[in-house]
C-alpha cells in the first residue's frame, strides 16, 4: 500500500533497521505499577533517553550516514541532531561540520566537539543556518544531513516504532495509541510509518508544546501552519516553526491527530519520570508523557505507549523542576 | 559442578528465570560513548532502576512468592525489599505484612502500603524486626521472606546475571569483570552463580560503601566480619552489618574480591549517571559505577559490566547531589 506521494515507506524503515542493527541501543518498553494504577490503564514507556547521545536523533543520523556513505557531512542543529550526526560521522570515519548558534549552551558545543565534529558558529540574528549549511556543502562536497525533512532520517527514526510494535506483540498487547513528541515531525512520521504497517489498529498522535502546536493545527486545516508568533516554551528541542514538507506529507496521511501540552504539564511529567520510572527526561522529551498524565489524552481502560525522546537536560534546570520551581 | 555446601546452584537461577518470565522487566545493557572514551575502556551498565518497584529486589521476592505459593507473606525491610515483597504478594493475590521502622521515610511507608501491604511499625531501639517477623509468621501462618539469606531470593536476583551473560554474548563480548552493589550479598551471590556458569572467564566483585565493607573484609579473612562500629554512609540500601550466612557461603567460593567506595565517589557516580546515562540512581545503587569512575577498579583496556541496583531516591537529596552539595 505504498503511495508515490509518500516519501518514506515501511520498506525504508526495514532497510534502516538492517543498517542500525548492533549500532543503536535497542531501548526496552518499561512501565510502572504505580503509574498504571494511577491512570487506571496501562502505560508503556519507550525511553530513547537511553539511546546513544541521549536521544532518538542518533537513529536517523546514523541511517543517513551509512546509506549515503559520504566523504564528509554537514548539519545545522543547536541540540540533539548535532550530537547524532557527529557520532554517526565518527563511527563512519568521516569528518563532520556542525553549524551551531554562537549562543548555544557551552555544554552542547563541548559535547558535539567531543565527538570529533568541527563547529561553525553563527549569529542567530544576522545569519541563516540553512544557507551556511548549504554553502559548506557546496564548497566542500560534504553531504548535508537535514534534521527531519530527509527520507533517510525519517526512516531511521522509524526503527523506534518497529521496536515498539515488536515489544508489544511479544507481550501479547495491542496498544490503543502511540504518543510521540513532535518538533519538525521526523520522529512521529517514522514511527507512524512503522506502526501503521505492523499494528494497523493503533492510532499515532503527535504531541507538541502549546504555542508550537503547528503540526496539530496543520493536521486540522490540511496545510502547513506556523507556530504562534512570539511563543515561548521550556521545550527547547521542539521549537520548529512549521511542519517539514516531507514529514507533513506523511503525518497528514498517517496520524490520528495532534495534542498540545503546557510547560507546567511538562514539568510534572519530568518529576513523575524521576519518581516512578527513574529516568532523566529533557522538557521536549517529556511532552507525550505529559499529555497522558495531565489527561489531555485519556488513559483509563486503555493501553498506551509514550516515547520519551531525549534526556539531555542541564542539571540546574532539572533540580529546579524537581523542586517545583518553574524553569 | 554443583556442590552440596553451596545453597544455590545455576539450576535454581534457571528455574527462577522460568518463573519470572513475563513478570519482570528484562532490563537492557546500556552504555555511553563519552564514558567509554573517558575510561579508555568499555563500560556496560545494567539499569535495575528500571525494574518493577525501582530495584532488583522484585526479582527475588517474586521468585520466592511464586515458588512457595504461600497463603500470606511477611517481610522486614525499610526499603526496596518491602516494595518487592508487597508487589509480588499483590500479583499472587495474597496478603502481605511488612515490618518497617517507625521512623522510615513517609514516602517508603506510603509506597509499600500502596501495593496493598499491611504495615507493622516497630521501634528501632527497643524491638528486633527479625523477632517481630518470626512472631507474625508463627501466629498467622504467613511465610517469612528474608531479604537476602534465602535461596529462592538469591536465585531470583541471579536472573539479572543471566540476562547480563546473554546480552554480552549477543554482542560478541566477553566482559573482564562484573561489579555488583552489595549489602547482605544476595544480589552479588545470585549474579555470581549465573555468571560463573555462563561466562567462567569473567570475575565478579562485590562493591560496598566504606565502613560497611564487611563482605570485602570477610572475603579476605575467610570468616564473616562485622561493619565498622559507628560507621555511617549515604547508601541507605547497603547498611547490612555482616554478610548473610548463605550469601557468604556462595560469595566466598565465587567472588574474585570486594571493593569499597566513599560517599563522595558515590555522589559523583550519581551525577555521571544523570549526565551520561540519563538514569536516576539511589546512592546504594551507584556504588559499582562509583568504583569504576573513581579508578578503584581500573577500566582502561577492559570490558566491564556494572549493575545499577536501584533508583528510589528522594528528589531533595538527588537535587543536592546534582548541585555538588554533600548529602
Amino acid at each position: 500500500m505504498e503511495n508515490q506521494s509518500v516519501p518514506v515507506g515501511f520498506a525504508d524503515v526495514l532497510a534502516a533497521r538492517r543498517r542500525l542493527c548492533g549500532a543503536v541501543v535497542r531501548t526496552p518498553l518499561v512501565e510502572s505499577d504505580r503509574l498504571n494504577a494511577r491512570l487506571a490503564g496501562r502505560l508503556l514507556v519507550k525511553p530513547e533517553v537511553l539511546q546513544r547521545t541521549g536521544s532518538f536523533k542518533f537513529r536517523g543520523a546514523y541511517n543517513a550516514v551509512m546509506a549515503l556513505a559520504p566523504k564528509a557531512v554537514v548539519a545545522f542543529s543547536s541540540g540533539n541532531h548535532a550530537q547524532g550526526v557527529a557520532l554517526a560521522a565518527r563511527l563512519a570515519g568521516i569528518p563532520s561540520t556542525i553549524v551551531m548558534p554562537a549562543d548555544a549552551p557551552a555544554i552542547k558545543l563541548a559535547r558535539t566537539r567531543a565527538f570529533g565534529a568541527e563547529i561553525r558558529l553563527y549569529d542567530r540574528r544576522r545569519e541563516r543556518r540553512e544557507e551556511i549549511g548549504e554553502d559548506i556543502a557546496r564548497r566542500t562536497g560534504a553531504v548535508l544531513i537535514r534534521p527531519y525533512d530527509e527520507p533517510l532520517v525519517i526512516a531511521g527514526q522509524g526503527t523506534a516504532g518497529l521496536e515498539i510494535a515488536e515489544d508489544c506483540l511479544a507481550r501479547g498487547l495491542l496498544p490503543d495509541a502511540v504518543l510521540v513528541p513532535c518538533g519538525g515531525g521526523g520522529l512521529v512520521a517514522g514511527i507512524a510509518t512503522a506502526i501503521c504497517a505492523t499494528l494497523p489498529g493503533t492510532a499515532v498522535y503527535a504531541v507538541e508544546p502549546e504555542g508550537f502546536d503547528d503540526t496539530r493545527r496543520s493536521l486540522l486545516s490540511g496545510r502547513r501552519e506556523q507556530a504562534a508568533p512570539g511563543a515561548t516554551s521550556l521545550c527547547d528541542a521542539l521549537l520548529a516553526p512549521t511542519p517539514g514538507e516531507l514529514t507533513f506529507a506523511i503525518n497528514r496521511r498517517l496520524l490520528a491527530g495532534g495534542l498540545a501540552v503546557s510547560d507546567a504539564m511538562v514539568e510534572e511529567a519530568m518529576r513523575v519520570a524521576f519518581d516512578e520510572l527513574h529516568l532523566v527526561v529533557e522538557p521536549g522529551g517529556a511532552v507525550a508523557l505529559a499529555a497522558v498524565l495531565a489527561g489531555v489524552f485519556p488513559a483509563a481502560g486503555r493501553t498506551l505507549v509514550v516515547v520519551l525522546s531525549g534526556g539531555n537536560v542541564d542539571s540546574s534546570l532539572f533540580a529546579r523542576v524537581l523542586a517545583g520551581r518553574p524553569g
